[in-house]
């Protein structure tokens, strides 16, 4: 199977490893705006050839993977889908809903199959992509009841064969929990690092102290702005609704801190370790 | 060296593993209320013996470490001031003015020496202590010039041999900096657990999606309310300000959202991104 990957960041990147690492790609061609992200792709390995000219790209291969910004994948997968055939196309993108709408009434809307692999790091480009990182790891295939059912076969089956998880959901829901697991989570990181980064300002000696716990939680502030703009921007109710909520659950721990009603914080917290039992 | 450790948990025993691995403990004597936690500290190998005599324990030592939580450090760390000789005493509180407050007068305040070493995980209790925790952490010692100098220069020395880093902060830098680094991680995190718990009891399929993003931002959430409800009540103030200041972060980045000025949104992740020069 001839592998047509349009931006070789992260998921692109990582995603056209497992396939070759599973056999299920035979030639992988990569195409990319940057030429630096081309040349590292080549120079490390996640593509056998690189190209710019979309449509032949496009037109060679039997799979083609969109993994671009969001922003771009407006314009991109539209393009894609003029030059398809009976090629299956998918995106790997963090937002839906305006994205299908994008392409509803594309005449070869049958041959794209959205999906969400629910996976990541917080670091982009062609060298942060890594083997393995979609196993036992979710992917959210979205409104499969508007692309040809042998496109969605093709596309389960090989994730399947990722050892990735198959969940279905339609692109309001999907994007609805996107913002409580996924989008709120950066957007807490982000306010975080902010928060101390400021105070920071004042006291030289802040980050001196900083530990694992710290770090885990800001982890996610690592994350490049051109990916999460997008999604904010394409998402932005959704994120507005859980902001609201989030903001809504601080407020209500500072003012029990405030009141010294520490009974009821005791009690939040015994709510929120529920948690381990959700999670592994 | 005799070191008497009182509170079983993850700090007390990742010490007590450190201390016996670096070859700095020759015979270890644990002190803990529940029988469960020193029949497991036993079981373990983390103490060579258990004792429920805490004027014993600590009159046999030539350290004690006190690793209980802040509310008991009130009582405890007192108490065990009262039969000290000439041993040297150490708590490993995450809050020092109120405790530091609480001994000021001691007639053996010289023997104490208040350290915070900056490292732990989400987890509690005798069988969550490891070997190797506090290595390349920074330890806070704080207001060292209370202490007797011999006392400083063995604790220091002591935790040098455990590969930590020395800082020196006064009680109240000291509590502001870990409000900022370690004590509102933890209030972000169960906050963001609350938000999505609460959303959880509409939509049943939340979680399925969450990956390792959400996982990292809400490990904290694990952590136990016996810790850290009294750090916050202890840190009361500068848990509220840092609380006020992350707040309004949020509702900064949540108003340039709902104007979807995004280009402000940008540049309020590359602020963000500079933490990453920060940590490693």
């Amino acid at each position: 199977m001839i592998v047509t990957i349009i931006g070789l960041g992260l998921i692109g990147g990582s995603l056209s490893i497992s396939l070759q690492q599973q056999g299920l790609a035979t030639h992988r061609i990569g195409v990319d705006l940057s030429p630096e992200n081309r040349q590292q792709a080549l120079a490390l390995g996640l593509v056998e050839e690189v190209s710019t000219d979309l449509g032949a790209a496009v037109s060679r291969a039997d799979l083609v993977v969109v993994a671009v910004p969001m922003d771009a994948m407006l314009t991109v997968l539209p393009q894609v889908l003029d030059v398809v055939d009976q090629q299956v196309v998918i995106d790997v993108g963090s937002t839906k809903s305006m994205l299908l709408a994008a392409v509803a009434a594309h005449p070869r809307r049958g041959r794209f199959v959205a999906v969400h692999p629910m996976a990541g790091t917080e670091y982009s480009g062609p060298e942060a992509a890594v083997a393995g990182l979609f196993e036992d790891k979710t992917l959210v295939v979205c409104d499969a009841g508007q692309s040809d059912a042998d496109a969605v076969t093709r596309v389960e089956a090989l994730f399947t064969r990722l050892r990735m998880r198959i969940e279905h959901l339609d692109a309001g829901a999907h994007d609805l929990h996107t913002a409580y697991v996924s989008h709120i989570s950066h957007i807490t990181s982000f306010a975080l690092a902010l928060t101390v980064l400021k105070k920071e300002k004042e006291e030289q000696q802040i980050f001196a102290l900083a530990s694992g716990g710290f770090a885990s939680t800001v982890r996610l502030t690592k994350s490049s702005p051109d990916m999460w703009v997008p999604i904010f921007r394409q998402n932005r109710v959704n994120v507005l609704d859980v902001l609201d909520e989030h903001i809504q659950q601080l407020q209500h721990l500072r003012q029990l801190i405030d009141a010294e009603d520490f009974a009821a914080v005791y009690q939040q917290i015994e709510q929120a370790n529920l948690i381990k039992k959700i999670l592994k």
